[in-house]
């Protein structure tokens, strides 16, 4: 790879950067693309990019990869904006956190240039933003789904994989359906969770008392609560149908739980804590470095 | 205070005797009592406890506090244990996680003693267990709560509050109902949420599919979910009510979510993640501590 053209150059799209240019010995030109002047101008002075451009047709002119990193409600602008001057050797891919709708963007926007996009989605750096916080081991042992469809390039599939993999990331390919019905439970699912308890106590008449006996297990369980609530926002309505069925699914638990608790149910409980933490356990032990 | 007698010389007893061995000039004689033999000599060859004793009516003599740090289920059981011996000059007091029903053991156990007895609840701790895992620093700048009745001597209210100040903690005062109210929301459902999550994931067919492309948002929400299933059960049936209570209100809170998805309320959405955010932040921010 030659050139490599970021659309946001923030955390994800900056941490690509420096792992490239760390894996690489003949690491890619790498352009950086994006509103924000003063981010990319930080972007180019801490070695993140080589070049700024706002003239897009300039800027993906002999591309091998444009990755779009922005905010996912920027992508079909972006997609459009690259549409007419965008040549058949240059892969398109994307790093949202939901897929099914990117991919109906890029089917839409680029038409029958769509074989050449791939969807991606890497598995990390939920917690800080901006390029600053850019770091070329954030994909290091990572997982990063990418989720091709059927007519999509194979060779463009491999130039994104490649890519990955340079970054130190895992690669799975799935369909963007399974991506979006697997990220609903065990990422969409939890942060909806959370936003939803601390909303519940905040709304109370004594949410400062309560707030002030809170202590470590609601700190952990509350964390992701703290995420961005327009990405938030972004991700529950792109992927709306999984997020309910995930709801839907999660109130009949609680109500199991309830019925558990009403009947004093002690077996029942435990029988379900058990299962639970066993399974919890097993999954941090498998899985100490995330 | 020169003599103290701890039931259960686990995590939390023992970093009580390892706290006031630090903290005092003349720190008292510690007396350990409990069932596994094992760990009371571990505790004694680490310096935590100056002496074993499994004669009880030797062991609370002269004893200035009785401190039962054993799991919950076993209060009952010393409460009736130590009643023929208890001195009208010992206090008693305890560290389980749910009051109302302590409460109601010591009243119904000790009887006329009862307001000898003072309900407490130090805030730590959670994560580990066992004397080995003892610090003299666990209760550092953490709260305890205690639960006094109208009834209950205040020289053993004063007594107490001074044990737990020794250890560095800030100590509060209020019903057991309060204390049970607050924790059912702050703690106890925060744990139920995450046992539920978990269960929820592991239940399914794919379920290791699922588990496999979990990451650090996962991992924080379910670190709760690996807690101990004995003593989950127990608490959740002894704070049964305002727990119940506790997840009708969630479950109101997540039906309200489900309609802003269900309607595309973007800004609805947007406004309530905004609130979480925003309230799950500023927590964090004055409670850096914790």
């Amino acid at each position: 790879m030659k050139k490599l053209v970021i659309f946001g150059v923030g955390l994800i799209g900056g941490s690509v950067a420096l792992a490239l240019k760390k894996a690489n010995h003949a690491a890619p030109h790498i352009v950086g693309v994006g509103r924000g002047s003063a981010s990319l101008q930080t972007a180019l002075e801490l070695g993140v990019i080589d070049q700024i451009s706002n003239n897009i047709a300039e800027a993906i002119q002999n591309a091998d990869i444009i990755l779009i990193a922005t905010p996912v409600a920027q992508t079909p602008d972006i997609l459009r904006a690259i549409k007419p001057y965008l040549s058949k050797h240059t892969v398109v891919t994307d790093a949202g956190s939901t897929k099914s709708d990117v991919l109906d963007y890029a089917n839409e926007i680029l038409g029958d240039l769509s074989p050449q996009f791939v969807g991606g989605h890497p598995i990390a750096g939920a917690e800080k933003s901006g390029v600053s916080a850019a770091s070329n081991e954030l994909f290091l042992h990572k997982n990063v789904v990418l989720t091709p469809t059927a007519s999509t390039q194979q060779q463009a599939i491999d130039r994104v994989e490649e890519l990955w993999k340079s970054c130190g990331a895992t690669v799975s390919l799935m369909s963007a359906p399974s991506h979006d019905s697997i990220f609903a439970a065990v990422s969409h699912l939890p942060h909806l969770l959370a936003f939803a308890l601390v909303n519940d106590i905040a709304s109370r008449p004594n949410a400062d008392q309560l707030f002030s006996f809170a202590a470590s297990g609601f700190r952990d369980f509350t964390r992701i609560a703290g995420s961005n609530p327009e990405m938030w926002r972004d991700i529950s309505l792109a992927n709306k149908n999984a997020l309910l069925s995930e709801l839907n699914a999660y109130q009949a638990e609680i109500g199991n739980l309830k019925n558990l608790l009403e009947n004093e149910d002690s077996e029942g409980l435990q029988a379900l804590f058990e299962r639970a933490s066993f399974a919890r356990n097993a999954w941090a032990k498998s899985n100490q470095k995330k």
